[in-house]
């Protein structure tokens, strides 16, 4: 329908996940007709991102070094240990401010019908993490959902070889949705609410 | 919540027209995620969106040459002048195929409330396109909401003086709504069943 640059423009924002061809459309004139909208850093970020953003070596979040800033922190507790599916999660707990252990991304949950096992995910570097004894309690906290469920399931499992305490966030979180859009005070009564596996 | 990169793109993607926060972050961490999303594109693309995409000096479309492809284009009927608001009304317009005349973009429409008077938009142009007499009709489709059939109104009285048939798309139009997000079959009626004002 356009000239060559913004339609191609137009499609690369329809690729994102939730902008539709006419969002896409509006958001390349938003930028076209916008004098103040700043291109060029938006066009730097990008590139930034992919070179220099990469994932921690130790919990697997987003991180711009080889360690994370809550690995490196030293005000953190480093006898807690926090499960979550995604770095989203990591945010989203941290927001709730109920939380100052350590975290551990798996990077996805147990899902037969998309082919992801056990394997696909970091639980072998979970291990790895909880054999030296200073970690006293893992906290489950994957999405209330199938998937999720059936990762806690399968971790306290696995967990329960060690002399670990393991723990699920209370289902204060309603369930079927995502933890990544809880509010912040759900989010932080189900921290509190913890219970034994 | 993220360290630099990531929280400034999240901000970045922010600003833009439709995306909240919360997607913000999904599409920072799809496009840090997805190894086959193509971001040295769509950062060239943005660049490229400045430096190379300008307004038609004719009509006011966008354009990456001076001369927009429909004004270029002469299989196009240069007795036939459509006025809309925005070049994305061009592009909603084509989608039709029932017009096959030439364009002239407002740039907006008149709004006391914004501010916004008829020095303010592109009449002066349009006049001036009208002044060897090859025009012979002009069709209003500027939005059916208030601001444009205010501009609608204000067009006619001064095209009146000229001897051009100035006719308005019929109301076939939902009332109060965008020209951008009508269908095409409704835009292509609207556009048979336009009346003389």
């Amino acid at each position: 329908m356009y000239d060559g640059i913004v339609q191609d423009l137009i499609d690369e924002f329809g690729r994102l996940p939730g902008i539709g061809p006419k969002s896409a459309q509006r958001i390349a004139f938003h930028i076209l007709q916008t004098p103040t909208f700043d291109v060029s850093k938006l066009s730097r970020l990008l590139g930034e991102l992919r070179e220099r953003v990469r994932f921690c070596d130790l919990c697997g979040n987003v991180s711009e070094q080889d360690r994370c800033a809550i690995c490196r922190d030293p005000r953190r507790d480093q006898s807690f240990i926090c499960v979550v599916e995604d770095a989203k999660d990591v945010s989203a707990i941290e927001r709730t401010r109920e939380f100052r252990g350590l975290y551990h991304v798996l990077g996805g949950a147990i899902s037969p019908i998309a082919g992801i096992g056990p394997d696909d995910l970091r639980i072998a570097q979970l291990m790895q993490r909880l054999a030296d004894g200073t970690v006293t309690e893992v906290i489950l906290a994957t999405n209330p959902n199938l998937e999720g469920e059936a990762t806690a399931t399968y971790l306290s499992r696995l967990l329960h070889t060690l002399e670990i305490r393991v723990t699920r966030l209370a289902s204060g979180l309603p369930v079927g949705g995502d933890l990544e859009y809880a509010d912040e005070v759900t989010l932080g009564r189900a921290f509190e609410g913890r219970r034994v596996l």
